[in-house]
């Protein structure tokens, strides 16, 4: 309970415009991407400046308000999920990009500042900011950085983490916490840059933050392959790899997603395929040519039936839509979409699609899996009704099923979506009760009110 | 002081030959390549394996023992230096290859391994594996996570941390912490692996490692630029990172440099030139061939007066032998050699180059100036003799100038080196009170006692 004495002060504080007291409007922020139950929020604050976010966070730390920052509210593991007597702390007050810097390679950036933007502002000084989380059109940086968020684009230029150089956070006490440098090298003081990166709001709350940039790729090619067999696409991204190409995007679509994405998109997949890959190279003009050659071979040769190369930056476009689409596209058909990311080794895809195709018949459920092949991390997705209560108990134990397949395999509970409150309860199974203690000691050193996002990951 | 009975129960976990308490054998233990007094520890001792190591750092928190690892000692800031009631815990005995994985591209190891081996073993397997810091032939790579070293290849490859995929490690209870995986993308659980990067062994004690590895170049370029003055050159690097190429390697060294190296390595270098540059272009040779034909443009455009491209892999290798030849030759000078490696964003090289020649006039010293010009990773070496004092205070003085210039330039105390005991009294002045304070905080809820290489970073 938050006393009107403390909301005033919030008022003060922030600006009246900026603090949310009324249930409509807190009633937006009580959820997330997650299939989980809302949580309405005490309050909803809006801070606009930096120094206003540090003594907000002082002021909630002081009167034991637990906070949970939001972006976008895109987490699809329940982390933007606030407390029923917690703040709700918005991050799109704080949306600039205070600095593109093109000697050094370098941007600096505010929390709230949408993604693709970001993305977009790069391009037209000419350079590039590879990680395209799937919700990147909505998604923030400071979300991006909190979750460690992937993309298609992780096999070849890795996640949010290979990009943050540095940056300043608040700690609970308001007190502004600085690490990394504008510099590509930088080991002065401890990783903390390191430690808040997939940190899900619980060790503090981003200020700036300094993200590393590339020039980009000279050429790109995408290509569509087209299979009968789920074995022949699964066994041709083995393969690839194995080759030692490392494509820029390796997606596989299933053909139940294939033919959602076909009747939601119309974007010419051919319906009737077991699965289809779709693949792209980039680089120097030469070396997209010959890599595009050899990948043309290896999915021949694993007796695809059908292949096709985008033959302008249209067709290009329309294949990556389609792809985009896809977690749309089945979300549309049952009431419910639950989509996980358990990830395993490259090699191992061929023997995890065939597992969630098991999984999919041994509970009677549909199951459209599609995602990133190249990188190990699938996005099998449960088409289901939350209210159907006999068939929630089959998901509950197919997922539990698809976890442990996926760590059998030596793969992880979670590539790119976070353990938020979603998967805390299977966090014991891969990094053991130990690793968790662990995490729960630094933690409780930082936060020791537990306001920092309290319950999530590690539980309370 | 540790007991007789203490000594007895390490002999009889270790094994009495994995124990070392004679004076004459610890004393090899009591120093590492910083300038810096040594400290003879109390006791040397090598676990052999991970149930012993585990049951080692057991016994040493049990008895509150401080606990200093120690890979090759190549440490440059004292991070290896024990205390003299702690002991050395030597990773000598733990340093095998466990598995290089050609199809998922990954590599497991134990903590000891040598650096430039691994490099080789992962090279047979077809497969590359970048960080080269300058010890490489006898540094190892647990000693390399845990100052997350760089090397010659930053500016392009990244530095260690950017290929530490997972690991697992002790913590003060021999317990074993997990984090991360053989997958590319993981986010399950908070960073610890990215924590642990960089701790200088404060945080808990490495067992094994997952490292990334990358198919390599299919094609290099080695290339000499020489000028007779320092502007033409730093110039250069500024100039060709602007212009969206990013080398494998960009060397620089200054004339002093260039006449040792020369009169220690008989390479051909021309001592009569201001400054020359040492570039490496990688990648597809079309790419290569194309990237160095801008890189000799740039450099010509700048006023160099001789540029000169390696014909051969012999010619190739001679240039980089030189190249890692720079301390030894500058070292054999002068009794105390002071190798500094302050950081400052790519495009202000040319500030730094002149402030360090400044400064060396100020204060009448010699310093040789070399490194990683291209990743702004400078190394200003001061050649002098600890024993003359009235120098010795002009070299303190000199060291906190180049701090100074390179604070106030955007820059960073350590590109590379690490922090340890020799740069903790500078930490401050870069990410302030708050920011050690918040690391304190983390390091006393992991380890109370305070046993894990206590006073190195943050001080005690």
């Amino acid at each position: 309970m938050i006393s009107k004495t403390l909301i005033k002060e919030f008022e003060t504080l922030l600006g009246a415009e900026n603090v949310k007291t009324q249930e409509a409007d807190r009633m937006a922020y009580a959820y997330d991407a997650a299939v989980l139950p809302p949580v309405l929020p005490a309050l909803v604050l809006k801070p606009v400046n930096s120094e206003v976010l540090g003594k907000t966070i002082r002021l909630c730390n002081d009167n034991s308000i637990p906070i949970t920052v939001r972006g976008a509210g895109t987490n699809l593991s329940g982390g933007a999920i606030p407390l029923s007597d917690g703040v709700v702390l918005l991050t799109a007050g704080m949306n600039r990009i205070l600095e593109i810097n093109e000697a050094d390679l370098y941007a600096v950036v505010e929390p709230g500042v949408i993604t693709a933007k970001f993305a977009a502002a790069v391009q037209a000084k000419g350079l590039f900011y590879p990680p395209d989380p799937g919700s990147q059109a909505v998604s923030t940086l400071a979300g991006n950085v909190a979750e460690n968020a992937g993309g298609l684009r992780g096999l070849k230029y890795g996640v949010t983490k290979d990009y943050v150089m540095g940056m300043d956070f608040f700690d609970v006490n308001g007190d502004l916490i600085k690490n990394g440098s504008r510099t590509v090298k930088c080991v002065t003081g401890f990783n903390l840059a390191g430690l808040m990166t997939a940190s899900e709001g619980c060790f503090g709350i981003f200020n700036q933050i300094i993200l590393k940039l590339i020039p980009p790729p000279a050429a790109q090619k995408a290509m569509m392959a087209v299979y009968n067999t789920q074995e022949g696409s699964s066994q041709t991204v083995s393969d690839i790899i194995s080759s030692k190409i490392v494509p820029c995007t390796l997606e596989i679509l299933d053909n139940f997603t294939i033919r959602a994405v076909e009747d939601f998109a119309h974007a010419g997949l051919p319906t009737d395929a077991a699965s289809l890959l779709l693949i792209e190279v980039d680089g120097h003009p030469a070396q997209v040519a010959e890599e595009a050659e050899k990948v043309e071979a290896i999915c021949r040769k694993n007796g695809c039936t059908r292949f096709q190369a985008a033959q302008s930056a249209e067709e290009r476009n329309r294949v990556w839509e389609a792809r985009r689409a896809a977690l749309s596209a089945l979300a549309r058909l049952r009431p419910t979409t639950v989509l996980e990311d358990a990830t395993v080794p490259r090699s191992k895809i061929p023997h995890m699609v065939k597992a969630i195709n098991d999984i999919a018949k041994k509970y009677s459920l549909t199951i459209g899996t599609f995602g990133h092949a190249g990188d190990g991390n699938l996005h099998p997705t449960i088409l289901t009704d939350k209210r159907d209560k006999a068939e929630w108990v089959r998901v509950e134990k197919a997922i539990d099923d698809i976890f442990d397949v996926a760590l059998s395999l030596g793969g992880t509970l979670s590539g790119e979506h976070g353990i938020g409150i979603a998967k805390s309860r299977y966090l014991a199974n891969e990094i053991g009760a130990s690793s968790i203690a662990y995490c729960r000691k630094l933690k409780k050193a930082i936060d020791p009110n537990n306001i920092l996002n309290p319950g999530k990951v590690i539980g309370v």
